[in-house]
């Protein structure tokens, strides 16, 4: 039988025509490659105490976790990880996932068992849209960071909603109005789920996070998750929110209780990361002075970019090609920046998406912000 | 507002009346506990080449891979796994994810592109039954293991189907006809997609898995689905089919996208298990030698149990609490079962799942043996 391969050939050239194939490009260990387009925010991923921590775990317990997570899989290392992070985001309790995307599924999914409504961010993460989908909620898209359209939302529901929203961005970098948020999911007996992937590490007292910053950490109306493959440099995510609901979750959460634990070595490594992160105020400072600097030079270059709210620049391109030839020209001179394109981006419009990442040297960084300004169109 | 955690209480309470609590047991490191209960069928987990190529790679990259895949996420590493995992399971290529869980919801999404209906067994695992749900594509249900079923729903359907099947089913062990569904597939043009997790390197010339040993490896219209974190002793997930199929993978499936990738040190582990599973005929001949000693244990003592497939052995029990009491007593004596009651059971039985291990020692392996018989209700 081919007709279903010829099917699948014939959308490969539509992609290809419309200029949206994607290519995997495998690097090799120690590249001499600038990072501006990971998520290593504080370059915790090579930091010796976190390969320390996932080297001992590795000896101690053999690579996988071999089982789920109610079964074999949870180990000391687990707990030992959870409860850090409970107490880092001033949550009751916290429960880690495989993966960021699996935790957002497992706490969207869960939550429409007290909730009828979601009301979810227009510019929201593809897992928490692949939540809503899964959870057979209900759902109303909000326009982008509008607490008094979310509010209308809400003043028209007569049942308990849940509103979605990240802190920071992912594709734009800016931050979401939480305070304003919380105020108007609290006036109406909603619950807050935000997804605060992007911020843990950066923002907040020890890097707390962005509920934290906002002033909402612990508060019984709020959940939050967040990945741990970021700032923390490892992988994984976290769901944090009131013990109820977290046992909730290990009750019922099908990404949970389906899923192979992630692996000790992981989880210790992470762990090593949190008590970095929390220490972290140099490099978080340093991060910010990059991120203004690299933010005034493309407002010099005549670039319409806002200082970052955490790790994430949106530069905008004339267009989809110019943003593939940018980020091209920049990777051919030793700088990774992220080019994102329709329809990846949330708007319809092409940009780069630089990272600030602490790991990178001074020298290093002011090399690539020269190459990206050189090779802008 | 405690209106919401109220009514997360309230379910706590009627879970607990009926018996569905559910506990983590964090482990330590070298545990004395018997593993009779995860899926490290192999012992890969704690094999030395596994340990050390896992380190080295955790020293050469650092933990994490620091972003998705296609933006910094790929390392030699991956693309070395992928190589090895295609040419093991004689596909003309093969994709990771960081997790089994998301390889299955991004085959089942993708099939959509060309299909327009998935009959799906009764028994799959939750994240085939989440892949039908978030893929948007009408689903039927068929008996579990009945081809026959499965060709009167292929018949009185016009358009493209896909049916979904384990090769070995996760709960109780048994082996899907593959061979009669492809037959039926083959000729009602329908894909068939199957998850091996529970047959790779279990079963098939050099423990390819149940596809092989069915004689479909390399067929156009079979999609192969497993994860790492079970023979292979790792974490993640594989999708090995027709290379334009994978291509379509990483251009459209937003658990590949939009995830970051998983460990390098994760994934050169799992490499080198492929390498030791493929040479380890001497592990899996003592798993059939102790799958079929356990099954003639249990006959004798008067439960109704069969041979396994694979690694997996259902043993009835005649409740849910005889169960518990049964996985609890063996715990006690330092025996880790399984335990499955309803929901969590396809038919509604209770039993204990035992899972074969060949890292176990002969002597422990002995004494759990004893130890589940003395302890049956």
């Amino acid at each position: 039988m081919t007709g279903w391969l010829e099917a699948i050939d014939r959308l490969a050239r539509e992609r290809a025509k419309a200029g949206l194939t994607r290519q995997l490009r495998p690097r090799a260990a120690g590249d001499s490659v600038v990072d501006l387009a990971g998520n290593d925010y504080l370059g915790l991923s090579v930091h010796p105490d976190v390969v320390a921590a996932a080297r001992d775990a590795l000896d101690a317990y053999g690579l996988g976790a071999t089982g789920s997570r109610l079964v074999r899989g949870t180990t000391e290392a687990h707990a030992d990880l959870e409860s850090a992070l409970a107490g880092w985001l001033g949550a009751d309790s916290a429960l880690v996932f495989s993966s960021g995307y699996l935790a957002n599924l497992a706490v969207v999914r869960a939550v429409g068992a007290v909730c009828d409504l979601v009301v979810s961010d227009a510019y929201n993460h593809a897992s928490l849209i692949d939540g809503c989908k899964i959870s057979g909620i209900p759902v109303k898209k909000a326009p982008h960071n509008d607490p008094a359209a979310v509010e209308t939302m809400l003043r028209d529901h007569p049942g308990r909603a849940a509103v979605i929203t990240e802190s920071v961005f992912s594709v734009d970098g800016d931050l979401a109005p939480l305070a304003e948020l919380h105020e108007v999911t609290s006036a109406h007996g909603a619950l807050l789920i935000v997804d605060d992937a992007h911020a843990l590490g950066l923002l907040g007292i020890e890097g707390a996070g962005g509920v934290a910053a906002a002033g909402l950490a612990g508060a019984t109306d709020v959940l939050v998750t967040a990945t741990l493959s970021k700032a923390l440099g490892g992988a994984g995510g976290v769901v944090a929110g009131p013990a109820a609901f977290i046992r909730h979750l290990v009750d019922t959460g099908r990404t949970f209780i389906y899923d192979t634990a992630p692996p000790p070595a992981v989880v210790a490594g992470v762990l090593a990361a949190v008590r970095v992160a929390r220490a972290a105020d140099d490099r978080r400072a340093e991060l910010a002075r990059r991120g203004a600097r690299i933010a005034e030079r493309l407002r010099e270059a005549g670039f319409d970019v806002r200082d970052p709210a955490a790790g994430v620049l949106s530069v905008p391109a004339p267009g989809p090609e110019a943003a593939v030839a940018w980020a091209a020209d920049c990777r051919d001179r030793g700088v990774a920046v992220g080019c994102f394109r329709p329809p990846s981006t949330p708007d319809g419009s092409s940009r780069l998406r630089l990272t600030l990442n602490a790991g990178v040297t001074e020298a290093d960084f002011a090399n690539a912000l020269k190459v990206i300004v050189e090779c802008a169109p």
